[in-house]
């Protein structure tokens, strides 16, 4: 995916999307993502667990980077999430040098996506319409849990 | 601990420490951390876990975010430890309104401290001596998993 295929990313996004609703469908937070290695391989996928798992650690981000387990380098491989990552999840990006960086939507919430492009990150937002309603549909819910979740008070 | 009491901060930081000996003693990554309320209560304390679970996620401060389960608000909180944080752990105290980092050392890795103390978070650096023997040691022995840790290739 270099340059970046908008086809290929969508069909990632699915991946993300799946996990999103998934995520929703047991009362959590309905956010997605996807690492996928250079050659498409899909290395992991999760989703965020706050409510799941009482974890606040596992924004989606975090948990499909840690599914994926140990890897010696993240050279061309491409996290895919439904919404914008937040400071941590981008922070994740940047450390690890995650090449690529597929984003949803930024609409409910804009994070760091543009820190990475400046930071060479390689960007695509999709700006997805079933992504943005299935925020829309959670934030107006439950505003209090998704306050939480990015740390805002 | 307003202004930032180095004292106090110099009792916590032994917390962390011993986080990370146990680190080391188990053969993992010798980084600990532990996170404080603004009353003193220790929420949670942990270590760089990427050995002993095969987890990349759990570098030592996410542990002890973890460790320390959902809150509903992380003003006045400490985050204590041995190493300078990464990007990572630096966008966690970012995200979440962690409002003072006390890091033990910043000569063997300069993680994201900067940009946080630059960004409204007050931070302290101890350049504990200990801390910097343990990583020094580290590094020399494991400079392959050390690289691993920061996805340095």
């Amino acid at each position: 995916m270099d340059p970046m295929d908008e086809t290929r990313a969508r069909q990632w996004l699915g991946i993300a999307l799946a996990e999103a609703r998934a995520g929703r469908d047991e009362g959590g937070i309905p956010i997605g993502a996807a690492l996928y290695a250079a050659d498409g391989t899909l290395l992991g996928r999760g989703r965020n667990r706050r409510v799941q798992d009482g974890d606040p650690s596992l924004h989606a981000e975090t948990a499909a980077f840690r599914a994926a387990g140990r890897q010696r380098s993240y050279r061309g491989t491409t996290m895919v999430t439904t919404l914008s990552p937040c400071w941590y999840c981008s922070g994740l990006v940047r450390q690890f040098g995650i090449s690529r960086v597929v984003v949803g939507e930024a609409r409910t919430f804009h994070g760091g996506h543009d820190w990475l492009a400046e930071h060479g990150v390689r960007v695509l937002v999709l700006d997805d319409p079933e992504c943005t309603a299935l925020m829309r549909e959670f934030v107006a819910r439950h505003p209090a849990l998704w306050s939480e979740d990015i740390g805002d008070e």
